[in-house]
């Protein structure tokens, strides 16, 4: 037996603070995307960092992307939250950093829970690392809508 | 310090096979959609189940999806695989009931591994079950390229 139900704007909200770790989906020319990414939650946007490539490209091309993100607490029950904005770059100086900050507080959290030594989580600095000739892109989605839903099991 | 390395098709196939828990994407008209899934992979194709609504609307509409599956282990590192391929409802009655026999199995061995009693994971008859009006749908998406990365931090 479960039961389903729907996750307010506040609820939503507090489950995307909550998390760190969700899956992003782009798409363009009818082809579609999904990756993993450790965001940081702020002021009704997302931010996040990933390197020059095919997904930057796509997003590049059509900024409408969507995030979801799931609190999983089995046998229990679970809550996801898909919320859909507007891809854009961080270049401005004072908002890459502000950018960097709040994605490098979230990578420390995330290597401090998952056990690893804290000298391992990326600074700020390292968030604009180039990697393979690729450089770092710092952007946030700047959101539009979102949708949530819970299932209780019992 | 990280190493980053591709995937070869085997070590693909083996994650998928070894997973059951991934995300899906897929689009329509521009708009793009993320969802968590429980799926089986068997023969170059992933099972997965859901009930009438937006998301079975826009893969009827465009059934070029893709799914994304990691697998994490961290401190150590990360491996991810993401495949393409074609939506296909299963209506062929031979062809369903393997389908919800594979993902009967899957979701029995997820509930279990979350500590929930196992008369709670649906069993075949309950992956025919109409929720709230919307009848199951059994599909697969049978793959046409994928790739895979693992990344090992050390």
């Amino acid at each position: 037996m479960h039961i389903s139900s729907t996750l307010n704007p506040d609820e939503c909200r507090t489950l995307l603070e909550s998390e760190r770790y969700g899956h992003l989906g782009c798409t363009a020319d009818g082809d579609v995307y999904v990756l993993p990414v450790t965001y940081a939650y702020k002021n009704n946007a997302i931010y996040a960092y990933t390197h020059e490539g095919k997904k930057v490209d796509m997003m590049r091309k059509n900024p409408n992307v969507c995030l979801q993100v799931e609190k999983v607490d089995m046998p229990k029950g679970w809550e996801s939250v898909i919320c859909w904005g507007v891809y854009e770059e961080l270049t401005d100086p004072a908002q890459l950093k502000e950018g960097q900050f709040l994605l490098a507080e979230r990578f420390a959290e995330q290597w401090k829970e998952r056990g690893a030594i804290t000298t391992f989580s990326p600074l700020v600095e390292d968030l604009s690392e180039v990697i393979e000739g690729r450089p770092a892109v710092v952007y946030r989605i700047n959101i539009d809508r979102m949708t949530g839903k819970r299932r209780t099991f019992g």
